[in-house]
């Protein structure tokens, strides 16, 4: 799954793309938002409809794990079912060069062992309004595009602020169909999540990258938080009961979790753009990291046990950008593309109505592709290092900025509606990896220098006459930004502190931070711009033509997806619906144990104690890409049968074209979670919580 | 595999078609003849010298099934082992209404309980004699091609009469290279032979249809079989000791059967005219052949039964050529044969004497595509039906008339040499099913009528005025030809009395005779002449251009493979080495136990008495096709590790070029039956015979 790459990667996607028209989702498509869910498929196809207060339950048990994942409540005391490869990041930032809990698993028997995460910031979705029209409204006859986007700006900092001192919650005003429509989600935040449950990673991630996003598989991708508030376990707002059994095949199901980013809209120009201009850099981007990391990590077991979680995130998006780029490389995808972009754009132009309002859609995505590709390089490359502790110098020095601002000038991520979650991190108390963060800023700059050239101003700043190689290690050998007391005082000092202060991070980031400013402020003058009026057009104009009777791309908010529990023609034959545990033992030994097929310790003689005929993974239709890992699978009832945490290697074109036929989410089953948790972690206390009615 | 698929199918293939220069092998690729062992890749890849001895021993040791498969002994006592899929047809015929051994199995405790086979032959090859000079010496100057056809062919009669005459052996002179070089092959005959043990067809073919030419497997297609003479076990002329440890990983191994046909010599014209016009036509058939039996088998259960062993091979045979034929279609694979062949071609023109002797044979193959084209329809429809009872009417009409001329001048299949092995089979009393070969004498004139039209003279006198429906019912219903002392009687009686013979089927193929043997001379005069010639001049133009570096294509006679035992890149992520009996009910219970994954009765319970650890399956790099299907694994020790029974999806395209990346040939493991033979099937005697030492 993508999980870690929408975080780490977010910075590579060079000029983020905007929407098309798309007729009607047919099959079991779609990440449905929760004001609009799919009744009409789900009652002809499976004769079922939600009723507003299933509908509730399931939003109010679903979880947002803000660093790129999603979870739910499962017991009315706050705990929270993930992937372990969800709460990796935290157990890799609990962990030391003495206690390595990625590797080892953890397991609280009591509340008083949970173990509190640094830095997790959990949201939950508590109301939706439809914002569309006063945020259309904030744009006045006469406006330029970029007056517009200001103005636009403006007013959903404004709804964000508003809702903030009105109810106390975060309140996001997102924007959907591309601009088709705004809405103000407003999320409970939680920030004191504790550690209760981790299998080893071995197991939860066995077959590591080769069975990464394919299937049969057999993991126990699983993680367990319980949520605190205040000292105390919180009584979860909703929770979704346990049921052992898990589902049938055929079985309908449904997904209720965050996916990340589908393309799905995107006009055939924008796809172009991705295939010739976007994806080659980034593939090749990643592998380089991926060297890097390896080095790294081959230097001795502490270095490997900092660069794990890194490169399970890198090698994780290297194989799922490579199936999208194989995607787009794909004659029979992009003609269908092509033939449905000619249907809805003749629909709009044979009409003057609509043509004349949203004929020039196309045009306009011409032009910002057309300015995006005058500058690509600037816009890639003016960026810092992949580093978690330049970026938090880099939050420092424009936070003490920003927030003197009033709150709709401020760059996007320090309005105030976004402080609270913005602070939570900055002053996170994780550890950081200095070395780690220097042998990539060494890359990192090697590719920049290749890319912009010597005589870039913005690499001239960067390296001050001197190597990659002496800046990364000036830079991070000497800073202190590992240390939160050094960040909190720093911050507490103001603009006037951060300026004079002497740290080679802080004053690095603070030479280079007009740079970036300056290119950032040309994407959202420029670009951006054009791609919201573009975004806007196409997206009313899409409902003008087919209704309202689809569902947005993804954006990382809270989406349900439904399907059926079912195999797929693979490779000759086909996929069943369900693996078990027998499979584990026989893909164990068929590579002779070798990794990353060896099991852990712990599971060894395990075949004599689990009953393994019992049900370990999954498939199922249901729709979802990378920020879906860890979402439930739900049943009618509304009960827990599974828990997502990959997609099939045919799932991954899903980011631009959902295929029935062969896509499929991967899911721990809910029963083989259970056997495992009894008979090899013995964590009896935790099952009696689960399987309470 | 394709193992009845090569029987049932060659009166499907249209214009059998001949050879073109291709360059050395690499990697582990080759079917290569026993005179020829790729002495130098094994020594340089592998670091082994095969001695003569070694060879002789696995020579000696390999045995072919004549209906399309191949075995080895592994005892001294004549035991045979293959798959069960190759003994299927003989299960089937020494099944009755009342027993079906195909489905359940059998085993013989003892000598006394061994169950012969109504018309099984096995040959083992006992010497090969290199008759190039002798066959082409045939050849006078100023012959035209259909005097120079003739002359070889009468050459090769001669030269086998002869050997038969003064050895008593079956004697076949085989064609290499498409004519590039002429050995005499001379086999050990057995005819007595009696069935020890088969398992289940539900775990011999666990999986069916769609695990078939898949993998990771989960198969036991296993049958043992004694072979006697004078109605005792014979000493075997050598035979195999079981290594029930099996190969490790990344071991060599080796192959020796009888790979049945092989594409790769072709001309790029040949192989578009296979993609072209024969393969869209012959999957056709063959959907509607599998129609047509899956009617007849909803009939009932004893129709069912009849149609199985027919079911699985045509069902088998269109999953093959389906692989095939997408190998024809994939653009990358005949780009590379194009370059191959332009190589080949540039080679032979540069050189003024090469160029002379062999720079028309390209042309002689456009010119006999040409013909070939000309009269498709009639070549392919004007046959009998698929019938064996329909099959020995003709075989009766035609050998009575045969067997009066000289040798030379006689129909293939009726000379002096081949005549014990034909009076063997027409003379079977295996069961005949007369209401199934109905039904698809209907089919089979159906679409004959379709193609050829309703005023061909084939088809009128096929007809005589009536329908389908009518002949065919009025054959089978009425023939006697079922009946063994029917067909004898007839035999004896010769000429007149078949002249004179009112059995329907009888009088029916007398009657379409004329057609058939017209447009075989037709074939043989006008495509076959120019065949051989090309064949012959492209085969003599890679040797002298490559030298006999590289392998024949198969032609159904002895090979031997080597390769490795190794996984490889599959669907996202690595196809094991191995599969273990874990693997075996973890797929069973991940499909609920559904068929074609139910297990049979006697394996309920099972997974408590195995070794579940033990490995059931493997593949290896060896290269080989139908007709391999029951070919011994051996090791550099000359001991049995595996058994041979089908090919991987990726192996498909091997018709017409070998990829080690991904092909792989998948075996039984040698510990495998072991560990089911004791546990499973309490198969003692026959576990102690198999490994004395």
């Amino acid at each position: 799954m993508t999980k870690h790459v929408r975080v780490l990667f977010a910075f590579l996607a060079c000029a983020v793309l905007v929407a098309a028209g798309s007729p009607v989702a047919l099959a079991d498509e779609g990440m449905w938002t929760f004001d609009n869910p799919p009744v009409k498929q789900l009652r002809e196809k499976y004769g079922f409809t939600p009723t507003r207060e299933w509908l509730d339950h399931v939003r109010l048990a679903s979880v947002r794990f803000n660093d790129g994942g999603s979870g739910s409540f499962v017991s009315p005391d706050g705990l929270v079912l993930t992937n372990h490869h969800v709460a990796r990041g935290q157990l890799q930032k609990v962990s030391s060069r003495e206690h390595d809990y990625t590797h080892t698993g953890f397991y609280a028997a009591t509340r008083d062992e949970e173990m509190k995460c640094p830095d997790l910031e959990l949201n939950v979705l508590v109301s939706m309004e439809n914002v569309t029209d006063r945020v259309l409204a904030a744009v006045k006859p006469g406006m330029s595009d970029e007056e517009a986007l200001r103005a636009r700006k403006a007013r959903i900092a404004e709804i964000e602020k508003e809702s903030l001192d009105a109810t106390g919650l975060r309140s996001d005003v997102v924007t959907l169909y591309h601009g088709g429509e705004y809405w103000l989600y407003r999320y409970k935040r939680y920030t004191d999540i504790r550690l209760v449950f981790a299998p080893e990673d071995d197991i939860a991630f066995f077959g590591g990258d080769p069975d990464n996003f394919t299937y049969p598989r057999y993991d126990l991708d699983m993680a367990i938080f319980r949520v605190y508030e205040d000292g105390k376990p919180i009584r979860s707002p909703a929770w979704l009961r346990w049921n052992p059994a898990g589902p049938k095949a055929g079985d309908l199901v449904f997904v209720s979790g965050h996916p990340g980013k589908t393309d799905r809209l995107y006009t055939l120009a924008e796809l172009e753009f991705l295939r010739d201009y976007s994806y080659p850099v980034r593939l090749d981007v990643m592998r380089r990291m991926i060297e890097t990391l390896e080095e790294y990590a081959a230097e001795g077991p502490e270095q490997r046990r900092q660069a794990t979680g890194m490169l399970f995130g890198v090698r994780n998006g290297l194989k799922a950008y490579t199936g999208e780029y194989e995607g787009l490389l794909d004659e029979r995808l992009m003609e269908k593309k092509r033939k449905e972009e000619e249907e809805f754009r003749a629909k709009v132009m044979s009409d003057p109505g609509l043509r004349k309002k949203y004929g020039d859609a196309w045009d306009l995505v011409d032009r910002w592709l057309a300015r995006a590709k005058e500058r690509m390089a600037e816009f890639r490359w003016r960026r810092l290092p992949w580093s978690r502790m330049a970026g938090t110098a880099l939050t420092i020095v424009r936070y003490v900025e920003e927030i003197e601002k009033p709150d709709g000038e401020r760059l996007d991520g320090f309005h105030d509606s976004q402080l609270d979650s913005l602070r939570f991190r900055m002053f996170s108390p994780a550890p950081v990896y200095p070395e780690m963060d220097e042998r990539l800023a060494v890359t990192f700059l090697e590719i920049a220098r290749e890319q912009l050239g010597d005589d870039d101003p913005f690499i001239r700043a960067a390296l001050g006459g001197k190597t990659p190689e002496e800046v990364a290690h000036e830079l991070f050998s000497k800073t202190r930004i590992g240390d939160p007391d050094f960040r909190r005082k720093l911050v507490e000092g103001g603009r006037e502190a951060v300026a004079g202060c002497k740290d080679p991070l802080i004053a690095w980031a603070r030479k280079l931070d007009p740079f970036l400013r300056e290119v950032t402020k040309w994407h959202e003058e420029k670009i951006q711009s054009l791609q919201t009026i573009a975004g806007e057009k196409l997206g009313r104009a899409r409902f003008a033509v087919y209704g309202k009777s689809t569902y947005p791309d993804a954006t990382f908010t809270l989406r349900l997806a439904y399907g059926t529990v079912k195999g797929y023609p693979m490779n000759g034959t086909q996929a069943p619906p369900f693996t078990t545990f027998y499979g584990l033992f026989d893909r164990s030994l068929s590579f002779d144990r070798q990794p990353p097929w060896a099991l852990p310790e712990r599971w060894n003689g395990a075949e004599k104690k689990l009953d393994l005929a019992t049900r370990l993974d999954f498939v199922s239709t249901c729709d979802i890409i990378g920020g879906n890992s860890g979402s439930p699978v739900i049943d009618r009832e509304g009960r827990l049968v599974g828990l997502i945490f990959d997609g099939n290697i045919e799932s991954l074109v899903g980011r631009f074209v959902y295929d029935e036929r062969t896509n499929r989410a991967v899911a721990v089953h809910a029963g083989g979670m259970i056997e495992a948790l009894r008979k090899i972690y013995h964590a009896d206390a935790l099952v009696k919580e689960l399987l309470q009615r």
